[in-house]
């Protein structure tokens, strides 16, 4: 079961048949009585889950998952071995984003929680409450933990032992470590800035994974860390992260990393351990940046950066040539 | 009438030799019993209004204006139709300000609003309200909107329906489309951070211009959106603003606009439509950026692109050049 | 006395020896029975005080320090005057992190307070107060002055007359002045982001400084303001803060200073008086800015900048050079 299953509901009897309704697949008939678990990336997926294949920048997981059908293109669709079954659509994203609302139908909706309950002293008899805090159900807060005023702590959030949490914190669809801070103003597990462009009216991507702080973590005041969308915001053990840091939808962030202020992460990047990020610096989507990197302040980063790298500038390039071709 | 009237009481009786008061202006007595209406730009001024004239930018202005008063300096005072009435002063905009708060009393308070109603559930009947709302006088919401908790919705605030509003939101002085999701802790309609410098004590510089935003439109958590100092602050239709984006009084932004986090506009520049802007862009107060302009993330922009333009950079220049040039 | 005592209670009786009781110090038997009074920096000590000296930077303040205890490592101790007494530790910040928590044993604390009194109208006769504020103990505000609604000010601030606190603000462990603005989503005075990074968990820097904001201030919406660590962050008189700025501990600003839209200050830089920086611009940490210096907006500043200098650029540069290379 995955994490979000604590945060989104999942439709209960999922039909190959209803979940492929709205998009145009030939032969849908043979799928009748045919049922899904649920949808995952390729490596995700297991043997009764939906999965995707959009770019070939994943053909190597073809050979790996698990799941038997694959949504894809029919450009795409000749690099899938024989035994899987083929769902051939135009726009593999936006039948995904179809699907994932299917199964998920509460995925989409972002407004604020209406349930929150009146505190029991008495189950949360460990923990110290500011005034008008206001707390979803089934929320777990470990002992010795401290929740700032106005702060808001939605359904099914788990908060860990000895953390601080700030005033006029919002937290939702997120799982926290212990001894973790999160500063003042900061917001936490909102849907990312994911949609179709669409004129008009631009269709939203719904956002199901969720976001998980490991422990001794800080995130710094007035920080916006988003969900992912089908796999996790992620921010590893004793990670510091300054005031008025940006982290979109789906970034891993590993441990023991300082991420100094107004540092921002666009979406789906992946950043090593001990690494080491100056004020203002950006780190472009869908990047791998290696263990004990040190990225300059003020740096664009727009490729891949290998363990151990300094790098600086816009574009970021090794630190050596940036001085020199400053000088 | 403009919309700030909404907003900001206007002073009832204006005559000319009151408005004129504390700037230095020849032949007063010529203006006796001349009433004024408004303060208005060059373009937007009727006949009854008084305007300005303060760069030789606005020149071609001078030939449509309604407006026969015209502020101006003594050195562009050449520039003036004969048929209109010329204001000499020595600093043009200085004196705009002492007008403009003269004809707009309230126009310089900007301190939390003290009015505010207990919530009168029929009034807002269709409208789901968070823990700690707190509205204001007239505030209009329209059906199946949601105001999350602790928000704060100022005196003649109008939102439309289907509208998704966050939690610790403060909006003011804005009027709002429908289908709008204004998500948690963004400030919106603030004065602007406009002023004169002045040794010791700098002179604020009043605002009447409000935040206009369209339908559909999206405003990420944390986002500053100022609102107008003559003109209005616009957000067209289906554009969609992630986290922390900053944008400063004036600023017009186009339809179908995607623009990333930390994404930070100076004032008074206008966007076309289809216009996507990469994470933490900086756009220059005063410029006029075309339809469907690409901006990658991180580039300061600091000059005109017409139409259809792809830039990056710091300064920004043609992507291919771009390129070229980090080769 | 320094200010930071009316906010961080300071242990009564200090023997040298419990001082150095976790430290590796050789012959510590001498000390007995000294009394200290408190930590202070080379040139702040007094007679009483320990102080210490990590960088051949601040060789010069040696000759001038009251104080008769300092606290160095082997390898700078020969610069030391043979009058003073040598305490010769390994790291000599981390060293000070523990003296200075001994000291003032609540300088670690972040949590949110938990004392906060309800509002007596008789002692704040002339103050505004919102809805929902939350107000700790021996706060003073000045006459005439606003505080917005959900905002909260920790005990012992200090607010000056006809102030305007707009809503959602929070402020710790300051000193405000007359006339001044801190709008709405503004955080001041949390501790700043020092802490010495190891493996799996971080050991943090005890802050003991604060923030002091001069006379008719302005900061803008979403500002973050740290306090310093042993000295204080300044804002001074008549400068102007737009949105979303960051400024991290122990930054000083001078006078009439005007920091546009998501500027962002790392530790321990000091700006002078009439310095203009523009949007998205970012000042790197331990630098000193002269006066009446101009940096343009999206400015990467990595080292110290003289009087009456304009610079642009990443690295900044003098404008006219940047204007040429951009060509």
């Amino acid at each position: 079961m995955r994490y979000s299953n604590i945060f989104f509901k999942k439709r209960k009897k999922i039909f190959l048949l209803d979940l492929l309704k709205n998009l145009k697949i030939k032969n849908k008939k043979n799928y009748k009585n045919v049922l899904i678990n649920d949808i995952q990336n390729l490596n995700e997926a297991l043997n009764k889950d939906i999965t995707f294949f959009h770019s070939l920048k994943y053909k190597d997981l073809l050979k790996v998952t698990k799941s038997n059908f694959i949504i894809t293109t029919s450009k795409l669709s000749s690099h899938l071995p024989k035994t899987k079954t083929k769902l051939i659509v135009d726009n593999v994203l936006l039948s995904v984003a179809k699907i994932t609302e299917y199964i998920y139908p509460d995925s989409l909706n972002d407004k604020y929680e209406k349930k929150f309950i009146s505190i029991d002293k008495k189950i949360y008899k460990n923990v110290n409450f500011g005034s008008n805090v206001i707390l979803g159900e089934n929320v777990k807060i470990g002992k010795n933990s401290h929740i700032g005023h106005n702060s808001i702590i939605e359904s099914n959030v788990k908060i860990g032992n000895n953390c601080n949490i700030g005033s006029n914190v919002i937290i939702k669809k997120a799982i926290i470590g212990n001894n973790v801070s999160i500063l003042d103003g900061a917001i936490i597990g909102k849907k990312g800035f994911g949609f179709f462009p669409n004129k008009n009216n631009n269709i939203q991507y719904p956002h199901i994974g969720i976001v998980i702080i490991g422990n001794n973590v800080e995130v710094g005041c007035n920080n916006t860390i988003d969900r992912g969308s089908l796999s996790n915001t992620i921010i590893g053990s004793n990670s510091f992260l300054d005031n008025q840091v940006h982290i979109a939808h789906n970034v891993k962030i590993g441990k023991n990393c300082i991420i100094t202020g107004q540092v921002g992460f666009a979406g789906s990047s992946s950043i090593g351990n001990n690494v080491m990020i100056g004020g203002q610096a950006g780190i472009s989507g869908h990047l791998k940046i290696g263990n004990n990197v040190k990225i300059g302040g003020g740096s664009g980063v727009v490729k891949n950066i290998p363990d151990n790298a300094k790098v600086m500038g816009y574009p970021a390039k090794d630190i050596k040539k940036f001085i020199m071709d400053n000088k």
